[in-house]
């Protein structure tokens, strides 16, 4: 079975040791949804907001948060980022619409960035939701998650909602 | 119809003027979920930490997260936060377990803190995921939402996923 | 003569105590330019970058740097900023385009924003420069000062270049 | 022609990728300017602050400055600085004096440490304003410029203003 | 009997509720020792520190350290500093010298500022032992209490170790 | 005799230039010692916190204290941590506790970890002494020094106090 590798001996979280580990490329991609309103979805496509767009805050605090990861995360390593680039779609939902986040991140070192694209995806709804709260704050983030990382030791890791 | 209020006339996103705005109470509360494996869930409460709990990381780094909000999203007010507690429950779903995390947040001043309540539940589930990945990698951090909010101008709200 | 106020006795610098100042609104005004030539202007318009605008990155940041004032200036005060704004204007030079940039800051409170102000244009210029630093080098950031500052017990201060 | 690289194909800012770009040592050099009145020169001369000195708080809050490049500006990697210096020098102008304010910074990676440098400067500017503005807040930050930098793939770049 | 007020109902940390305390001033004084051999006195004495000061850095990492007191402390509120200062002495002992390291901070808030002084001391003591850690790595830091603070419900209190 | 290395020719602190230095697997171990009451320690034996334990708190805040050393030790270079862990144990003392805390840094790197190794004692003190200090604020916080570091130029050194 695998284990909880973050705490000691004594039961208190600790930073692991990462030395004897491999330097490898490793990437990761995490995906979240934040839901809008039919009248939010709206405003920001008939030019509520003339040339901004909240998409665009939301990649810069995303690539932002996810340099920010570290200082988040208590037990998270401080790692070398080498590329963080979003991808957003807007889809139409049952009740409104779903606007779909997408970051993908990339370094090359002795651990992973899983966390790093988690939270990337974390701070990019936050904000978004932060750009348009005052048309609606109903807005639900939802189903973020791991969809892929590679190198380390364990390889690849692929996982669909 | 309400408007955005964070963009100024050129379209570019601005942080608003509330010099204007009354100083109250403010508290917001805000809840998500994440969810667990049975082989995840048993393991925790099985002792494969032993008096270790992820919720104590949870909480802490929710807590200092809330405190970072406004250096994670940009056009967030500084606020003197006035308190910050967490509530935790497990429960039992179709495939595994579901962990309920809600954040309650306080403030006196001439912005709500809405958006730290968010980014507190956010943190904690993140911080959740980085202490469990080495179990399970396939928790999925979802519905996050804000409950409550009172204070302000525009009183008291609350929304019911 | 006025003097400095930040060093104590010892010739050491110190955080002002401004326990006994009166809380008044305040606002200041800082502008700064950015030198570009032919060709990176022309690179801008013609839309060598597609809906990007490195003005929306340079707000953006120039309004989180103006919250890291006390981060980054040893002795500032943390002050509880209450709205940031900026514009940017073009101009035609002779050697080429200059970016004119101006932020706006308001609190209220027992000291002055001068320094976020500044640190607004600062960053704000900073970023312009790296957005744009793969098609030339050689922008100059220049003209970096203090227009207006309002509020306080020195009250309203006025500087043009 | 040279190309925007900061952007992808949304137009939206990116975290460029340079995981495949080589290791290299690289250095970078800024410069910029802050102008003086007579009047504060001669009180920071004539020993207006004791033991005192700004351009000591300049140095070191421009070093932490340097620290920080990537909170501030939001496409800039994260880097292992591995030596940051500064230079000054007073010159006399013709309506008071010139403090020229040269930072050197280096390091070991995969991306340039232009940013840092011009960071650097700017913030040790920033700190100057601050630690003699209670004598006078009409001094002008101006002419901040790379002077050159070494290493990477495109080499060497030198800059005269 | 006193109780610990940090932590909620189920055992876990959080940040206390201050909403409802008194605004008062508030003051806190902290003091620490770092030791010093002979060599080490002597070659800051001597001049081994042309113009430089190790107590000059520590001074300005004391004062940016007092204001990162919330980001370090975890169940910390935010607090906006009124003023802080040092003062330094060196006294033989029998083994070397001692530095004498002495922080007041002041703020008018719902929360008093003793982890701040005490934070303060411990980052001076810290960039002190670095700045002279090439000559001896021998130093030790001792005796960091709280001396006096004044304000609040529960008012003044003294300590003399 | 040891020269000081972090000041320049003109006698201001410097980030000493490290790229000449070779990577070598580096560790430091520091401790440090906080003085408890009878009162207060039998208050946290006898589950005056119920599930709560101050050590988990003080652990997680030294290990992202470690993380900070940069950010708060004006001169330290930004460096990689590969593990952080602690040890804690009380002992009986004349006037009352004492307890004992000892933190392993870990790091591949040009430069050593030990002012990560003392930061990360002194952050985990300052949080112990606040989640207690409502029970008393008596504590001291003492002996913080550097007990042995490996890797580099130098190689091992070894103290004991």
């Amino acid at each position: 079975m695998r284990n909880f590798s973050h705490w000691n001996e004594e039961g208190r979280p600790k930073m692991v040791d990462i030395s004897e580990k491999d330097t490898t490329k490793r990437t990761a991609i995490a995906r979240g949804i934040i839901t809008l309103s039919d009248e939010l979805y709206e405003a920001i496509q008939k030019g509520g907001i003339k040339k901004g767009d909240p998409l665009q805050v939301a990649q810069i605090a995303g690539i932002m948060g996810a340099k920010k990861t570290p200082d988040l995360i208590p037990m998270c390593h401080p790692i070398m980022l080498q590329g963080v680039d979003f991808e957003f779609e807007y889809t139409k939902s049952k009740s409104g619409y779903e606007l779909h986040i997408q970051a993908t991140v990339k370094c090359t070192g002795k651990t992973g960035v899983e966390m790093e694209a988690l939270t990337a995806v974390s701070v990019a709804a936050l904000t978004f939701y932060d750009m348009c709260k005052a048309v609606d704050k109903r807005m639900v983030i939802k189903d973020i998650y791991l969809v892929q990382k590679t190198g380390g030791k364990s390889g690849t890791f692929v996982h669909h909602v």
